[in-house]
């Protein structure tokens, strides 16, 4: 039974000022499209959103986004003329739960309406695993003390916006089929036409039955004959296609297109009807079964982490595009209108590793996006007078800047704040190389390096290299006006991040080429990019010359001026940043020793090779106090960082931070989308942390240390396209990989070096003592 | 006590499933803008709406429409911890009234939160008949059981659409003064500027206060103490406007106009903020009161109809143009988004007589209005192959055609209904120059008639010469493929309603022009618009010839070959049009007998002078018994025409379902705005009906003949730019004139005629007995 709840998430009372927030943690989305958990039937704070990966739309005076296509789950009910309506009324029996196994949304309840009739109503819902142009609702409804005419009103309603703002010319809204209506769409600028279809399938003796449409809106309305004890069911299939989906022979007109893709929508929603409902829902359970097989994380000895493990990998699944490599994951993933749809850091340095080592070929897709979008990082670092990649901070689907320029009122000045990020928080440009690398060394994927991932390591440092300022008093190359993650301190320089990551670009372009030189592969690019030899030679100065201050010998300076900014006692503000934006300005903020996330940390977590224990633990003590934490994004890396440094306690409630962001609601803003990154850094912080897994010098290091409770932790790994199983108790951990078949693998376990063949297939080793608190 | 009672629309109990038919009829405003009823607080339902006269914008792919302002009236409150929330709770006392006099909308109540605290609170809304760009609201509240902090979150929110589609770019949001909060808007098409602000004062102990913004949205944040019985007064200032208020040099910039625009609304806001609520409130007040005395019905005996007039009054004047030459009133005023804004012939047929004859300037300036699309109605005649004027069927800024093409879908076909309307309801070229002559005739404009509409009435003329096909084998004038008044038959011939008024206008054209001849004035017209003498003997031909056949001696043909239409048994439909819709298809319909409204009965009313008694009497007998009224047009029509052949249980009866069809929304379609054409329809059937006012022969008549139960009826009218009393009861009629010095006045009194002059300025005569029933 315990193990069944690990995979449940609940709403145990309808909670109607809390509906916002369970539709975004009740998402459900298969990387094609993402679909807010939005009740049926409608209420004053109901928000219906639906999101389709890639299909971006800029309207004017604002950064472009992904639009809210029509909401597809409306149905309201009438029983007995009594609408049905949860605020009133009485709730006899009352739940909500998203099943992550099986990929649906549950509601089950009894209501008594307020002249006394009740009824047993019951939802199923799925968003198909199994084809992504598909979705499904059935609501069956038991009248338990009277008869009576059940009206059931289901539409297709492209009245919905993004806050305000409609992205879609309202092109058809009519019918088709036996049961079945449809909207054609298209957006105002980028031209992307979307239809969508409905068909209605009845169990139960139908009175009568009527279509009907408004503007923006398509409906239908079945009268049923309701009569105690008997249940009636109400089937909605819908299908989504868009002109993003077509391929083949491009269609000559406009109107063509526009047909091709309605056929596409009606088409298979015909098929779909024939199959039935049962037919698709089986499939998409069969489906999500598969990708568990590869997923899950077990851990034994705390329900909490176990829950939240499983819910941080569902929505990282259900965000990823599998289908898809000229779209990437938004910092909501699909979840929510929050930061419009765009791809940030979030996605390479956070999200990034789950997938490298669970679906390698989603990693691939994730990192071709930065691929197809270096034209928008070139034109950029053009704009600014740069040479090669400078990547975009807010990216969406050309990789031209979307950072938008204002944010919220300033609580002190009333005036918007200005948002500097688009302009300088350019370790972007860094981090994107970096995942590539990681990939490459736990894929091996010589193809993707080759092809694309070189060619991205290349025009970043090219760009670092034209980026980088030469100051001549101290023969040393500085970068200056810059942000570094941490977002309260704009325009200052040589931040430590970014001159680091900037340096190890820089390298890692030259290790590159050297290795496609060595291939005989160093030509083809050298072309391509027309890359020259003089330039090779000044990453090397540059990257060696980099300016990398310390505030002693082994404490990293986060920037130059750090030290001279004032000090701020976080003891009070820790768990109530509001207040902390009460009393300090923002100009005030962004002169204060305080930082929003880590920083200089988070370098030394990502490049943990070139920094030594003593380093890091003194850099966490510097400048753990120091860290508000009003970002999603720091509390797993901390819990990383943590395991990292044998502070495991401290590993611990930084993984509950995390992990109550979205399951607890913890910084109040989860309604506009799920902490997608911090759904990444869960994963992280399991494996990464309390798994010890590490890649050192271009090898897998395993050195889990678990929290005390814990008993047990079994994880998948795939490593040089072998999948492994890693299994850790408090007495041993243990290696299986999972195939018959593949190459001699070398790999560190617990300070050890083991090496794995299809004769020795899995090893144990006894669980070390020291390094657990 | 009555009295005070007919001068308010209530609504009792509070009604959240009738929310937004109460939005409508308690819509405030003052011809430059309304808004609706809506309340300050959010419910499921609740759909704000503030429309600016004449701000028409297009989306792609849509009719040009009146874009929803942002929403101004939001308040949210917070007691104690709670939110307000009428359907959460206990109402212990509620009343919402819309105080015609003195034009407030006030909501008075007493609540009891979930948790046991009970608060009076008091709500004060107007739209400044004043002052234009300025609005008001006033929250009083009182914790009656209970001290704690109250919170008042005022908001201006563009996140408003017109059923989903936004029309407003959004520029600005920020705070200026001490409590202010802005808004600056641009639409996307038409790009006009809408600078709207919001100034807060707060009599009560201020705890904190705060500003914030989000998108589309500004807001401002007051937390204030409240003690049990202490009454708390947050007072909102609201002011509107947009770069179609610009006059002077035309700024060099689009951001010079758009400083301005700003200006201005900031401007105004920080001045009426010095001023405060209550000097703007009395104001408006008196504004109203000097309105009243020009425009109020008395009607004694019958308190509804009482009401009804008032609440007809209040609306007509609320949304008359008074201050732009360049708007017209649309077919539901400015108080909501049904028919888009856009101008019917409602305008000119219904609506206008009542201003022509209380506030003859407003009459002029909806003329103007047509006068200035004239050129929109120069191009659809070309388009149409031609000549002279031919009206939209909806108008919108340019006179350019603004029909939709498609409506709701066909009950049996499930396919959108094409709209003919746009294309084939071509009477309106002939309804536009019957108002200018119908407002000449009334007033003596002569300046208006040489200048405007003389222009229009020629032009008008020109187009039904070119409209009109030649018969040979009968030699006579045929208009084909029209659609008359009764829209459920298209594509007919020979309608007579449209031949005989086409007709009416050729000869009218003749009459103008000689007219104009006769002071010397046809000249300047004749090159203005290149009249040639040919011409107007070719409108004696055709006027002469047009094809007007009968069914017998006396019974007009409504179109050729309606007799051989289906007849249908209304009875069972009269009182459930939608049953008639469910039972016939579209195509099915426009093959009956069956009348949408009033048709050859409108052409009798119109044009009474040319028909006989008998005449009129034998159409009604015919046509009535076939008239759905699935329109709001029609009631009001047949009221006036009972009354003028002596059928006044009839006309009473209709004048009765006329003003039932908004205040008791009888038609069931209210909440997409008040009909405003039925306002003016039961004017008419007042003043004109049972007040038995017309103009004949060029002469005012006057033959009332009131409804029995009646008392006494007292109601003004300006004739000839003098303004009358007429005060009738069942004994006599009172006529008086209300000013000291004005030429002599001839009228028909009834069946007499008599001479009004400053030595004899009023005069009673005896009712005649004949004509009541």
């Amino acid at each position: 039974m315990k193990n069944v709840l690990t995979w449940i998430i609940q709403e145990e009372q309808f909670a109607p000022e809390q509906m916002q927030y369970y539709e975004t943690i009740f998402t459900l989305g298969n990387g094609y499209l993402g679909t807010r958990g939005t009740l049926e039937e409608n209420y004053r704070l109901r928000k219906p959103g639906t999101y389709i990966a890639g299909l971006f739309d800029e309207a004017p005076n604002e950064v472009t986004e992904l639009p809210n296509a029509p909401d597809w789950v409306s149905i309201e009910l009438e029983l007995a003329g009594e609408r049905f309506d949860l605020e009133k009324g009485n709730i006899l029996a009352y739940q909500r739960s998203l099943d992550l196994k099986q990929g649906i949304l549950r509601r089950d309840l009894r209501w008594e309406s307020p002249q006394g009739r009740i009824t047993k109503l019951s939802y199923q819902r799925f968003v198909s695993m199994k084809d992504q142009h598909l979705m499904g609702i059935r609501v069956s409804i038991t009248p338990e003390n009277y008869n009576g005419t059940i009206k059931v009103v289901s539409v297709l309603n492209g009245q919905v916006t993004n806050e305000g703002t409609q992205h879609f010319k309202a092109v058809e809204e009519c019918t088709f089929g036996e049961r079945g209506i449809y909207l054609i769409n298209e957006t105002y600028q980028s031209e992307h036409i979307l239809a969508m279809a409905a068909s209605h399938q009845v169990k139960g003796k139908l009175i009568n039955e009527n279509f009907f449409n408004r503007r923006r809106l398509v409906g239908y309305q079945a009268q049923l004959a309701g009569e105690t004890d008997q249940t009636l069911i109400f089937d909605k299939l819908v299908t989504i296609y868009t002109s993003r989906d077509l391929d083949g022979p491009v269609p000559a007109t406009h109107l063509e297109k526009m047909e091709k893709v309605k056929a596409l929508a009606l088409g298979e929603n015909l098929g779909a009807a024939i199959q039935g409902f049962d037919t698709h829902l089986a499939a998409h359970v069969q489906a999500w079964a598969d990708l568990w097989l590869k997923a899950d994380i077990l851990i034994e000895g705390d329900d909490f982490a176990q829950k939240a493990i499983r819910f941080a990998n569902f929505h990282l699944i259900q965000m990823a595009p599998k289908h898809d490599y000229r779209v990437s994951i938004a910092a909501k993933g699909l979840t929510g209108e929050g930061y419009r749809g765009h791809v940030f850091w979030d996605t390479e340095i956070f999200m990034l590793p789950f997938f490298i080592y669970t679906f390698p070929e989603v990693a691939r897709n994730l990192l071709m996006y930065r691929y197809h979008t270096l034209p928008g990082a070139l034109k950029k670092a053009k704009e600014n007078g740069y040479e090669g990649a400078m990547y975009a901070w807010e990216s969406a689907d050309t990789g031209e800047e979307t950072t938008p320029k204002y944010g919220g009122l300033d609580l002190k000045t009333r005036k918007p704040v200005r948002i500097w990020c688009g302009e300088l928080e350019q370790h972007i440009s860094a981090d994107v190389p970096y995942a590539v690398w990681h990939y490459y060394q736990a894929t091996g994927d010589w193809d993707f390096l080759v092809n694309y991932g070189a060619e991205i390591i290349c025009q970043t440092a090219r760009f670092w290299a034209s980026r980088a300022e030469y100051a001549p008093e101290d023969d040393c190359y500085e970068i200056n006006n810059v942000m570094g993650p941490d977002e309260y301190s704009e325009f200052v320089n040589n931040n430590y991040f970014t001159n680091a990551m900037a340096q190890w670009t820089l390298r890692k372009g030259l290790e590159v080429y050297a290795l496609l030189e060595e291939k005989g592969k160093a030509e083809a690019l050298t072309a391509k990019i027309g890359l020259k030899k003089e330039e090779l030679a000044n990453w090397r100065i540059v990257a060696e010359k980099m300016r990398l201050r310390r505030i002693n010998d082994l404490v990293l300076l986060q920037f130059d001026g750090f030290l001279q900014q004032k000090e701020v006692d976080l003891s009070a503000y820790r768990h109530n940043p509001d207040a902390f934006f009460k009393d300090f300005s923002w100009e005030q903020i962004t002169s204060t020793q305080v930082l929003k996330q880590p920083d200089v940390i988070m370098l030394l977590y990502l490049l943990g090779d070139q920094y030594t224990l003593e380093e890091k633990i003194a850099n966490w003590e510097f400048y753990e106090p120091k860290t508000l934490h009003h970002s999603s994004l720091g509390p797993a890396i901390h819990a990383v960082f943590a395991t990292e440094i044998g502070q495991n306690e401290a590993a611990y409630r930084y993984f509950l931070d995390a992990a109550e962001i979205d399951l607890n609601n913890k910084l109040r803003n989860s309604e506009a989308g799920l902490h997608a990154a911090t759904q990444g850094g869960i994963w992280q912080a399991v494996v990464n942390g309390f798994g010890g897994v590490r890649l050192k010098d271009g090898g897998l290091q395993i050195a889990p240390s678990l929290p005390e409770h814990w008993k047990k932790v079994s994880f998948h790994l795939i490593y040089q396209a072998v999948p492994l199983r890693i299994t850790v108790t408090n007495e041993q951990v243990e290696l299986e990989v999972l195939v018959k078949e593949f190459r001699p693998l070398t790999i560190g376990l617990c300070g050890r070096t083991i090496t794995l063949t299809p004769e020795q297939a899995s090893l144990r080793v006894p669980m070390p003592k020291a390094g657990l608190s």
